[in-house]
């Protein structure tokens, strides 16, 4: 065995030409990874010849490097105590984010899923909020995604005996305490230091599902270690080109007891999401100088930091080889019309989820409760509506959402970012927190529709005729209206201020 | 007769082991109350020791603790003198309230029902305020329940002779001067001292229907004794599980000379009303610590703390009971959709009221004006429309919007905030102007539509053609609207202030 | 002839048992007119004792006096030199109007209608402006009269020969240059201190028809004696109870040429505007003390002050009357549905107008433009299209607006309150400029849509499907969207103001 | 040859009666010219006797004067360092300008279209920056143009093999990389001292086809030298009324290589555009004393200073003679209904362009991409969907916009602003970046809503049901929304700032 490497013999190494970098206390030469690297070389030259353990943590599993780094470039451990100290200069921004933290309000003071947003959006570091809650383009279709439940009106009954209300359903066969699962997000460590685990154990406490990420920032196995007696999991995947690389994951996550492979189909390239690149941008950019012309999207955020794995040749007739690899149901997700629900029962897939991955893809692309209400009546009218589950996500924040979807036919609904900000925010108990919220708007408001049991609800208890409806209004005649002189209400005497 | 308790006997049951508190000069022994009483036993435990007079007042009826707490919990009058003052800490947000009310608008400024909820919010305690202007989950509801009215349009009539103006109508076979009723809200007190019966006084001056509330400040005999000569009011009920003290309840009241009875069927359980839940924790807030995980909802505001009475399996096989008990004529309040319209008039009850609680229940529960425009063709269509009466509620300011109920086939319409708002900035003086404002409006209007009694509104009188319209616009481009230049005015020269 | 009056003889008599007022020199005795006054007897007893000329002026016509007060109490002349200078206080609102009218806009700086609107609100009194400006209760339908144009939207041509544009057109058979006319607006000298006769002039030069207000602050005989050679006037007429007054109003009107009898028909009873009521009780009400409990409107703003001479009684029954007195056409201003129109055509009316009084009566009546879309189909289905001609009224600001109007068949259009901002920001002057820019708007629209003569305006030009909508958003959820985080253009480096 | 003329010689003729100017160091003598200027002649005599060149540059090409003014009237040379230099105010409007420049973002910033758009607002010159920016009166039209497009959502296909995308495509048979051109757009040398000889290299670059503006700061023959290779370039025209000038730039255009041949036919006579009136107003009128009631519109901005040499006569039997005349491909530029692409069928167009010339000429026109949701079935119900190419314009920001209009039937887009103001922010290099995002969007839209050519595109890919609404929302209840106590958000301890 031979010394420790020093801090100076990596300092060295800080250039393109030869670039080591010292993760977890120990260091590795990626000069020859330096083009490969998804997230653009630039990155991990900022960190060349340095720690760049905080930097890498949160966006790569902690195996990342002995998976896809030859083991000849594992260079071995180093006395960390011969590192420099990077010494950061003072941020006045992160001083405010903490002073922030140090005042922040107390969990109790959370009264739904919206209320963790709004802590998370002011405690977070600003470029994790920016990943988190960034959508494509103009982020249209990411806030159609909770409104579209704002077009959707209640019919609700009375004089119904509700005392006992049962929440409880099942999905792909097994059972949970209520509509709602934990559906797959990248990048769990930007929120919380722990990552998805602690969703792992949230959705134990609850009795709900939880979708294992492919882009999580624990490994695999982390999270599946995680789970507790007979807790359900399912496998969200991103096809890999390489099929032998995606057998592997199928066949290991059925292997630990995965009961659904949720194939990812609306993402044959990740988004381009602005306000991702920007901070991200913003981050790396102070010393950054006036560029050359053609030099488009070099820095674009945490998004296309992970998006070279995805097979774009994904297509229908690659449903047969899934099958034929694992027992798992497949289910789709990220269906968004319903010739292709049509298309998922022919090819014999278990369910779907109509979604637009939480807008972040295809700018106004249709919410997946609006697709719903389109699929639901095609497939009765088939005679289809038992040979599929169908499942949505994107902008559940509240009960009556999910009794919305489930009156419209839905088996469930996932919920993704809530959790993410309510993890964030408050970590395990934030989680907790949300998802007994959501247990308990939902037992009420069950109990003010007039049901006592998920299969009490249908369509007749809603009415979708604003649904369909994507206006935007005339632009307003700014001169005709900063010309009106609005109407007040009854003034004060000049001192009081109201 | 055994000497008077002193402050200091009391002070020592400041504990959940042992609980005293003084009420109007008289303490009680509450320690095995504690875990039942419907507001939590946290609020009670901070008077644990003392005189809780002041809290106890607006949310109880003078009778309550005679009521339910058993007379051997009953320990007799304290020595006042002997108990210590509390010494209030200087409360700059009081301070500020109390300069506003110094500087209140006076009465005369007030030219409609808006006016007064302005002015109320201002000199109300905040969580009195907080109160009577919560509703359910993002309050959609409550906002539609006024806005709807604007969906609704005018096809007035002219040159029909209009000197002659008649606002009178029956309701329940009962005359009255107009055709709107003071509908039934909890805790008047909250606003105003005296509670419900300056709202009793002001019916009677404008010979407009008073609907008492389960859930008064003021006890139902209070109410009832502040009636003049042949003045009408009816009793709202929230059935309690216990059938024999609902009994009580209704024979007494027949009795006392109801003309009426409401039974409340939107409210199985008591609304969240987050606005309410939250203005109730900061007040009691401020020296929380941190808590553990799970304590969801443990200070819920004044909407949670009265909701225990309420029997959630009521449903129509009761209806018959009711019928057997009292000779009221029956009408359910609360009722949504159409199809349970039918449902009452088969059950022989004598009126609904179409209602979603004020917003304060299911949101996006729609509003009652919009489910009349549904039911009235249904009625006519089975040739149900003499057989049942039908009124609503929700969002009332204007006298247009009574007229635009009428003409859609509604008998008459309750309106509860507004009256609230007025008690509470005004007083009796406030309700009173508030209801001739709506009569002079009354009268107007029916001449401006060409109608000079009530019996002349009809649906050929109004265009609901955007009634049923539940859109929500596409979000907006904020890049695009951003980089907009907006129009302008001219400009005066600098100096010139606008 | 004895010897004037004094100042001090009239300042005895300064209160309601003896009130005497000194107006144009001459001082009368108005204790026993107090009661009748439309406006109150508070205004005048603001007066009592002194000289009220300036508060008198613009809301009387000059011969008011003459006509309804007896000659027995005209007391005669007073010496003015004896009259104590009323000591205004300083007025800090009005010194700030006063700067803002020293630094106004030039007149070439408006570029159209609204502009002067935008100015006039600066530098006009906030009373006349108040009562110009105001409509009924919430101002819906007000502004509805104006956005109602832009739910419209065209279908242009191209390719047609439009060198020559000719916008000239006839109404009631009488020529004029282009498609409005400036209709009823009552008391002129609220904006300007010469009044309606500043209209004359600007409708003379500019070849457009005036309609003369039954409540002009000039005497009719005054505005009839400023028209110029074959000038065309109408009579707009509110219809006395004394069928005898309104008869000599009539036939004096056709005697002195008037070539229409305008009857308005949409009032009744005059609206309660409350921007009005409210802007008069802050001018009278600075020493107000706290009222008693039912005095309810007693300062009620211009509008109501005027509105005792109208005869709510009027009804269909009476158009014969005015048939026989007359024999100008009679055109009802006011209608609001298209029953109406029919009755109008068997009654014989030579036109209506589609009004609904500028937004000043019933809120949520619809806007003449909407009314005017079902109208039309309607007479042409039954072959009364050239029977009767069809105006409009309200909102109209741009020429697009008034093709509209005649692409959809009207024959023209009034225009009211954009030419009293005019005159009262810029006098006769901005009355031309106003028509001046309506007129090249006009034409050059005319050009634009592919029209070269007003009959070749028709409805395949417009696009109406979006006018019979009358939405209202479902109200915003203020939790999710004041969470979201709203995405913003590049950033300027820090010291850069935008 | 003789002396050059001095600066002293010059300066003597500053007057209307004898008006001398210098451009680039030659004199001209004006008089005459000065009441032709269709620009006034108000701005000329600003310059008599001195340098006009700065002003003179951006709206002339530099052919200008040899073209247009009489030999006789070119004084010759002038001794430049004899002229006095003008000494400019200090403007801090425009020292604020200049260190926004300095402070700009870096064009690495602009991550789409709308960047550069708010980036040049705050760098561009006012009154550029307001010719560019304006539309027609209340520039509903413009804003309707972009907004139209949110309107219409995907109806994505999943699971389709994107791996190769290709964006090629032909417009009037000519091959380009990507389905939009660069629309002709006027004065491009107020946003850059190089003109539109900027985008035709971009162009180039990009392997884009550039319509060439008869308005444009550089001569025609500038821009065609530009071109490289096989460069595609087309020519806008607007048509003179005199013929011959007409034929003599047609002939000119086909004999330099221009493809095709679009007459602009939506603009009879140019738009007034007041926010350009106004920044021109402002720039003139410091000294400007009131003026004389009638002068209306004497100073109207960049857009009606170049509208003198348009023929409003222009009609369809025009169109023979074009083809008389030319063997270009003929394309009508403003189509604006369904009836007009019949006819131009009929007539032998080859191509239309669906536009309302950018909103810049009739308000409340229709957006193209709404005319050609109504064009194309009716072309395909006659069969005549391949007999005519159509072309939308009008803002179009991002791909995904032009993707829909290709779902729709359009052959190809232009663009015209977006890249003005990327060339007026960041030069060549900024319309090199707009571009190449417009592409990399494009691909990745292509990805996303499953089509991996042009011609995958088509009608079941998008849901234009909400197009054809033009609603205005009812008018808000500003006494209500104001009362309403808006929800928010748990609080942060009083210190910390958000």
């Amino acid at each position: 065995m031979h010394a420790k490497l020093t801090g100076q013999d990596v300092a060295k190494h800080n250039n393109k030409d030869s670039c080591w970098v010292i993760v977890h206390g120990k260091a590795y030469d990626v000069t020859e990874f330096l083009p490969e690297h998804p997230g653009g070389s630039k990155i991990i030259l900022k960190y060349a010849g340095k720690d760049a353990t905080e930097e890498f943590d949160p966006i790569h599993p902690p195996d990342t490097l002995d998976k896809y780094l030859d083991k000849s470039k594992h260079l071995g451990p180093v006395d960390m105590s011969t590192v420099e100290a990077e010494v950061k200069a003072e941020d006045p921004e992160e001083a405010a984010r903490q002073e922030r933290i140090a005042n922040m309000p107390i969990l109790e003071q959370c009264y739904n899923l919206l209320d963790f947003e709004a802590v998370a959006k002011h405690v977070m570091k600003r470029t994790a909020w920016a990943y988190y809650s960034s959508g494509a383009d103009d982020e249209i279709t990411m806030r159609e995604n909770h409104s579209a439940f704002h077009k959707i009106w209640f019919r609700p009954r009375i004089l119904i005996d509700v005392e006992h209300v049962d929440t409880s359903t099942t999905m792909l066969g097994d059972k949970c305490s209520i509509p709602f699962y934990v559906t797959a997000t990248a990048l769990g460590k930007l929120g919380n230091p722990e990552g998805e685990v602690v969703l792992t154990r949230a959705a134990h406490k609850h009795d709900v599902i939880q979708m294992i990420p492919t882009l999580a920032s624990c490994s695999f196995d982390e999270i599946v270690d995680a789970k507790k007696g007979d807790q359900i999991q399912w496998l969200q995947l991103y096809v890999n080109k390489n099929r032998d690389v995606t057998r592997r994951i199928v066949e290991h996550a059925e292997k630990r007891g995965c009961k659904g492979l949720f194939i990812t189909v609306d993402a044959p390239q990740l988004g381009r999401r602005e306000k991702d690149m920007r901070s991200k941008f913003e981050d790396v950019g102070t010393s950054v100088q006036k560029v050359e012309n053609d030099n488009v999207d070099r820095s674009q955020g945490a998004a296309r930091a992970i998006s070279s794995f995805i097979d774009p040749s994904l297509s229908w007739k690659d449903i047969a080889y899934f099958q034929s690899i694992t027992k798992m149901p497949i289910v789709l997700k990220g269906v968004q019309r319903v010739e292709d629900v049509i298309l998922a029962v022919e090819h014999g897939c278990a369910g779907v989820v109509l979604s637009n991955h939480g807008g972040r893809q295809l700018d106004t692309a249709p919410s997946g409760i609006e697709v719903l209400a389109e699929v639901m009546p095609e497939l009765r009218k088939r005679g289809m509506e038992n040979k599929i589950e169908i499942y949505i996500d994107g902008g559940i924040r509240r009960a009556t959402d999910i009794i919305k979807a489930l009156c419209l036919g839905a088996k469930g609904v996932g919920i993704g970012r809530p959790f993410l900000y309510a993890m964030s925010a408050y970590g395990e108990a934030g989680v907790n927190r949300a998802m007994q919220l959501l247990k308990d708007e939902f037992v009420m408001n069950m109990r003010l529709i007039g049901a006592n049991k998920v299969e009490d609800l249908n369509p007749s208890m809603v009415d979708t005729r604003g649904l369909f409806t994507h206006t935007v209004s005339t632009a307003s005649d700014t001169l005709s209206s900063s010309a009106y002189d609005v109407l007040c209400a009854p003034s004060f005497k000049e001192k009081a201020k109201l």
